[in-house]
């Protein structure tokens, strides 16, 4: 039985947001009944506007007309205000909490700004090292797959958790962007727990069925660059 | 009775922190025993690397030999592992936690930086235009205030909370780079709200008995100044 059927509740996106997919599997992973609302970001609605004045982005999600914006914070949200609904991504013993929460808030800082640096450098002197920032940022998460795990499958342990909905919301990316500058991250050689890990989060069913297809992201890709290179 | 009587609890700081200020207006509030271990930033010691390997950085709260990184965490884990010292710093409803996250996630990411801009950018130019960020920033927070307080005196409403804690460390600073720069941040004309609170937050027990005075803050930033100078 689907939780939340009493609630009101919409989620506002966009397909290829990494962002947003990481609220999408904390929904499925809870069994959270939503409506989705794709956004167009080139025009963004009243709704939006109105729902996320400070950040205007997605994802947001609107639970009986209150919003509550950033995807952390909403993952966060889904645990406190549906207790009843499948286990909680959060580990409840509070030193693993604190740890699941700085190894999220690693990947955002550093991790994700690395990969952005990247992809949308300005030069190629600053897309490689982007490029060097990001392997040093993933053997760093290695370190805390190793502390999150404790030698179990996934950062939540036998079940995905937090750190997991995290990072697995960007796999998808790192692959459409691995294939377009011929890289591998996530290396077996490099990284191996985190490797084995990547595999393993790519087969879960919700993965299966939320992640986008990796030959869309890398077309959508193409367009963003070629929209920033016009505008350069 | 204080709370943590039973508990090994270490903070390991620097005086001049705003960061490690959060921390230490936190274990007040709560009435929980620590002992305090002022860090040489210069000379990191073996107990800061080993307990902070990713970030080397200060605050590290170490309870029961297991440390807990990053302020904003460790505020957190507090609330989480010693429940019954004092009221939560987070509200217990789910959408006033949410709320509380978001501003103290964009006061990190929004207002600091700008201060940090402001206070340390390498050019008068990126100075000049750190300071109308953090013009903005605090125009955001002031609905930030309206948001969270709904109309009482403190972000956690009656009580200091969250927010307040965040927000509150970096008060002393904010004096100091005032004065330094002869501006006024917090001015009653532009935002009122934040202002008035400023006032109240200063004059409560634990900020007079922990905040750092402003003097020895602007003799401080002189010398971090002159050394930034020397390297340029």
């Amino acid at each position: 039985m689907a939780a939340g059927g009493g609630d009101d509740l919409k989620l506002l996106g966009m397909w290829a947001s990494p962002y947003v997919l990481r609220v999408k599997l904390a929904l499925a992973l809870k069994g959270i009944d939503y409506e989705y609302v794709e956004v167009d970001l080139k025009n963004k609605s009243e709704l939006l506007l109105t729902s996320n004045p400070v950040h205007q982005k997605v994802p947001v999600l609107i639970h009986n007309g209150k919003p509550i914006c950033e995807s952390q914070i909403i993952v966060q949200y889904l645990d406190d205000a549906f207790p009843d609904a499948g286990a909680p991504l959060l580990p409840s013993d509070p030193h693993d909490r604190a740890l699941a929460r700085f190894w999220a808030a690693f990947n955002d800082e550093t991790l994700v700004k690395a990969s952005n640096q990247a992809s949308w450098g300005k030069t190629e002197e600053e897309k490689a090292e982007g490029e060097k920032k990001v392997l040093e940022a993933l053997e760093k998460m290695e370190i805390g797959m190793r502390e999150c795990s404790k030698g179990k499958p996934f950062f939540g342990g036998d079940d995905v958790g937090f750190v997991d909905v995290m990072l697995g919301g960007f796999l998808a990316w790192v692959r459409a962007t691995d294939a377009m500058r011929g890289v591998k991250r996530f290396d077996p050689d490099a990284t191996p727990l985190l490797a084995a890990w990547a595999e393993r989060f790519v087969e879960l069913d919700v993965a299966k069925a939320l992640m986008p297809e990796v030959d869309k992201l890398i077309e959508f890709a193409k367009v963003l660059q070629a929209r920033a290179a016009a505008s350069a």
